[in-house]
Parts: C-alpha cells; sequence; structure tokens
C-alpha cells in the first residue's frame, strides 16, 4: 500500500489505450506495414494536406513557446462558431477539456454523472479529483437523459454528456438534448463532449455552439483528432460563456496545446474537402461493415460515430478471444471489457481495404 | 461571484506568459522579423537538425494517437539516466509534471512548501488542488533549503526545489540537496526542478538521476524545452521510483506528448554537440550580459541558467517601466513584478547579436 498520495488517486485504474502498431509488431512477430489498426477511431485518412503545409510555416519557430493564448486559433474558431475568443478554452486533445473540466469544477467529495457504456475519460477525471461517480444504466447502450436528469443530487457539480456516445456509438437529437439542458439545474456544468460531432449526417447536425449563448452551465468540447485527423498532435477545445471558460482557463496548463498543433487546426477547421472525403468514406465502411455483421449474423449497435460495437460472442471471454485471434492476424481493433461489455469489440471504420481486411480476418477468427 | 467551481478554483490568478512576437508586433506596430525575444528562457538556436530529421520521419503517422506508454522515448531516457523505463513520467513539457505531482500527491488542505521567487507553477499547481502554500523566504534570491526542511510540517505531502532556480538563476550545490533530502521526511514528495540542469557547467553537474534510487520519495523534473530546444513541442519527464511513477502515470492524460515531441526529443537527448553549442553560446553570452550590467552599474543575480535577473531601478515601477520601453523598441523580456521582483527584469540569453540588441535598447530605456 503506498505512502504517498490521496486514496482517490491510488484507486486510480490508468486509461487503457489502444496498443500501437509498433507494440503489436513487437509482440507478435508482424511487419509493421502489414498491421490494420481500426482501434482507436482515428482518421483512415490522417493529416489533411492543409495542416501539413500549415504545419511546415509553423516548424521554424518550435524552439518558441507556443502561443498560450492560441490567438489565432481561437480567432479562427471564434469566426466559425460565431463565439467571442473569450467563449474558447484549448485543449491538449478533448482529453485534457474533460481533465480541466473535472478540476475547475468538482472537489472530493462532490458527486460527477455520466453514463455507464460512455468514455472512460470521465471516469479517471472524476476519480482523479476525488469526485463521487454517479453512474446512470444506459438504455439500449445509450444515454437514458431523463434518468441523468433525476440522478444529479445536492452535491452534483458536474454531467457529461457524450453525443455520440463512444464506445457504442449511440447519438441524442437535439431536441431530447435541450430538454435535458432545460432540466439541469444552474449550478451543475454539463459538458457534452461532441468528439465525433463532424461524422453525423447533416439531418443530425445541430449547432451545440449556439445553445451556449442560452445555458451559462453548458461547456461545449470538440476534438480534432477524429474527423480532422489530427490525433498525433493532440488539440481540441471547449465553447462556454466566459465566466466559466475563465475558471477553465484557471486549470489549464498554460502552454497545454504545442504550435504545430495550433497551426494545423486552424487549416484544418476550413478544410470542408477534407471533412466531405472523410465522412462520405466513412458512410461507405459503416455499411460495409454492418453488411459483414449481419452476414456473419452478428449483433452491432447502430452508430453515429467512426466506429462500431459488434458483439463476437455470447459468452464474457468473447472480446479478449476474438481480439487476440484478430491481434495475430495484424488487426489491431479495440476490446471494450473495461467499459462493461466482454462480449464485444470497438471497430473504427477505416479505408475500404482496411475494412475487408479486418472483416476476412474476424471470419478467420469466428471459425 | 462565480456560482462554480470551487473556491480555491476561483481564487487562482492565471499564469502570465511571455508576449509571444506576434502579439508586440500587433500592439506595438512593429515588423515581427525586427522583434528580438528574451523572455522565456527559450534556445535561441531553435530546433536541432537532427530532432528536425526525427519529426520529418514521424509525420507520415500523426493521424494516430501517440503512444500512450511513450515505449522509445522511454527507452532512450531509460539508456541515457541508466534507469528502467517504469520509473520514467513523461509530459506535457516539465508544467505537466509539476503539475500532475500536486495532483498525485496533495488533497485540498494539505500543504505544499516552495520557496519564495521560486516558478511561478509551484503556485499554480498548489491552488489548482486546493493545497496549502507555505513559502520560504529567500536568502540572497535562492532557496534557504535548511529553513524550507524546518517548514515541511505534518500536513505536508510535496516539496518543489528549483535548481537552478527560475526566475532567480540561483544554484544549489551537490552537497547541500543531499543533505536536504536526508532531512525531509519519507512520506513528503520533493520534486527537483532541473529545468536549466543542462546548463551547469561541468563542475556543477551531479547525476541526480542517481539518488532517486536512495530516495523513494524523490522526484527529478526535466524538460526539452531549454537547451534541447524542444519549447514549442512540449516535452518534460519525471524520474522517481515505481510507486511514486505508478502514481503520477494515473494521474498523467494518457496522450499528453504528441507524437512529434516523442519523435524529437529522443534524437535532442543524444545529440551532444548541439548541447554543447547551446552551453558554450549560453556562457557567453552571460558574460555579454553582466559586462553590460556593471558597465550600467545595475545589480544583477549571478546566474547558472540561460537567463540573468537585473534590477534595472530602485522603484517599484523600475521593471514595468523599462519593461515598456524595451518593448517600444522591439525587445521583449520578463517582467517579473508577479514574483514580488517589480524593480527586476528576467533576461534570457539569446545569440550574441540579440544581447547586443538588448543592451542597446537597455541603454536607450534607461536614458
Amino acid at each position: 500500500m503506498s505512502t504517498f498520495g490521496p486514496e482517490y488517486v491510488r484507486a486510480i485504474a490508468p486509461y487503457q489505450a489502444g496498443k500501437p502498431i509498433a507494440e503489436v509488431a513487437r509482440e507478435f512477430g508482424l511487419d509493421e506495414a502489414s498491421i490494420v489498426k481500426l482501434a482507436s477511431n482515428e482518421n483512415p485518412f490522417g493529416v489533411p494536406e492543409s495542416s501539413k503545409a500549415a504545419m511546415a510555416k509553423a516548424a521554424s519557430e518550435l524552439g518558441r513557446y507556443p502561443d498560450a493564448n492560441g490567438f489565432e486559433l481561437k480567432a479562427a474558431l471564434s469566426a466559425r462558431y460565431d463565439v467571442p475568443a473569450d467563449w474558447i478554452t484549448l485543449g491538449n486533445g478533448s482529453n485534457d477539456i474533460l481533465e480541466i473540466a473535472a478540476h475547475a469544477f468538482v472537489q472530493k467529495g462532490e458527486a460527477v454523472v455520466y453514463a455507464q457504456y460512455s468514455f472512460a475519460v470521465y471516469a479517471l477525471a472524476t476519480q482523479g479529483v476525488g469526485g463521487r461517480a454517479i453512474v446512470v444504466p444506459a438504455v439500449n447502450y445509450g444515454h437514458d437523459l431523463a434518468a441523468m436528469a433525476a440522478a444529479i443530487d445536492a452535491d452534483t457539480r458536474l454531467v457529461y454528456v457524450a453525443n455520440p456516445n463512444n464506445p457504442t456509438g449511440t447519438f441524442i437529437g437535439a431536441d431530447e438534448i435541450e430538454a435535458f439542458l432545460q432540466k439541469v439545474p444552474a449550478n451543475v456544468i454539463v459538458v457534452l463532449d461532441e468528439a465525433y460531432n463532424e461524422y453525423l449526417a447533416p439531418e443530425h447536425q445541430f449547432e451545440s455552439a449556439s445553445w451556449v449563448r442560452k445555458y451559462p452551465n453548458l461547456v461545449v468540447s470538440r476534438t480534432f483528432s477524429k474527423a480532422y485527423g489530427l490525433a498525433g498532435l493532440r488539440v481540441g477545445f471547449a465553447i462556454a460563456q466566459p465566466e466559466v471558460t475563465d475558471l477553465m482557463n484557471r486549470i489549464r496548463q498554460p502552454f497545454n496545446v504545442n504550435s504545430l498543433a495550433q497551426a494545423a487546426a486552424i487549416a484544418a477547421l476550413n478544410d470542408k474537402a477534407f471533412l466531405a472525403k472523410g465522412a462520405e468514406n466513412n458512410a461507405a465502411g459503416y455499411q460495409q461493415l454492418v453488411a459483414a455483421f449481419e452476414e456473419l449474423g452478428l449483433e452491432y449497435v447502430p452508430s453515429f460515430g467512426n466506429f462500431v460495437l459488434v458483439r463476437v460472442g455470447s459468452d464474457d471471454g468473447a472480446g479478449a478471444r476474438v481480439n487476440l485471434a484478430l491481434l495475430k492476424q495484424g488487426v489491431i481493433v479495440r476490446p471494450v471489457a473495461a467499459y462493461g461489455l466482454p462480449q464485444w469489440l470497438r471497430i473504427s471504420i477505416g479505408l475500404p481495404q482496411e475494412n475487408a481486411t479486418f472483416v476476412e480476418a474476424l471470419k478467420k477468427a469466428l471459425a
């Protein structure tokens, strides 16, 4: 038993990241180039060319600290989302935003509400401040917003809502979200985590940033790690009213977003062609995967993100067993037993050939 | 008064970063290319060529998340410092290490000891967890380790020691540090912040990483932002025994260090020529600056870092006044009134021509 640190820190189970390609190559004696990674909901097209060009221009000044205030990136986000720059908090990925929110708004013993089967970082961020987690059972693998609103107690300071949700891919429509926001007490912060927003079909898109004007307790969290293809660079952001933004910026590390990420994000933000190409590939890849699941008679959760949750067996060893069989074939996907879903795997949608390689490997793994 | 967040968060005064070149250009109507920035203790040579080559190789995989475990960077650090990889914590700059230590080891109401005139982030990290700061008066602008040891009370969980210290440049020899470590209770973590270690002359160098073997409560913190020239990329690290390292990694965000920073740091770590060139320039630049200060009759604190603290007047408006006069001439240095040093400015050591430009501008500012 450690003699250092609060009990709540010692109780944290660290985040389990997807296995990197190099690690799988080392572990299974495979050639890195032959490995297909559909494990971390990354963009299969990688970094947009527009971002690469912006990074090349920014590279000469990398001996300097980043702009701690992110002047140019905030200006770009301000124009894109029609909010003042002082409504924006920059994060080292949206992971940082989620952590900052816990640190800024929750102290030991206070409660945080989030859904069963929602993003693992909500639990980590809550534990990291000694918060009390109120985990609300999912319905059909998605958030039960009515139950979440009812679960908010006098000690609750923060609610995390993921939309679409990772790792299940479920989606909540605008009307239902807004009805929820109206029910949440004014002193409880709602972090609406929209990491996968850009993958939504046009009919499901809505401008949550505009809700921030109505709800002083709302924090909208977005990332450049998914549709924008900048996972390796680390940049996310939050939009909230100035009072909340100011508190988050007191907790934010001043140089949390590196210079290249700031430059790359500005370029990506306005690269509509790259987003369109990604959305088109994602929609086609989703059909490719679910057609295979239906052919194989596998249950899956209809997904609004760039991944699909699929049940690969009816025993609690199924996820680990099939995952290992896939790894041996050089296909990395995400086991989700740590989410309480040991019969399931989460598959990120890749390029058509990557999806096909996965489907073939899955057939062998199940055989 | 905010309705959100703990009182200790609302009380935080955010970090004041150095003004970026672009901001000074905007504010004073200057040409960016004409501006000399000696404000943030950056490396005037910028990023090593070895790091640039490593980044170019790593750039193709930036759509992927970084390696959350930093396998290759930890392997390089492990070889360099002769400690196992599980003794290493990676940080988004050493700022992140300093914050992680506070989160991992201190809870609300517990105490943190650090010195007057030491790095501003110690106060921010302490406040961010609701800790109680015990600020020990400096002696000759440096740490009074005997008084710091005596100040540790029953509630103290963490001590920050900066060596060399920023912003004053003072240095504590190995014997004195080790005598201090022997006095600190075994349940109190000591973070030895050695951000400027690589600038020490050979006769002052010692391998603090080897102390970690003797002291289970010691955390040695280092950065790639100073001598290694990677400030814009954000990478630092800590060395500590596995129990302490494990706790810090529970608080660390899994993707806190971006992919390019990991690649660049590995290259820089072994670029002895780059470090040697930087140390040589720094030693010569130090002489250039202090010769000017002596000529001008200005008091300065003898420095062991890549910066010098100089008293530019005997009234408490002096620092701000001279700083403004320098800014108007396109020279950015660091006012340190927020450190309780309103008569002083901190000057980073630049290239010979940058130092000369500063000296000329200082003469005009003082005239």
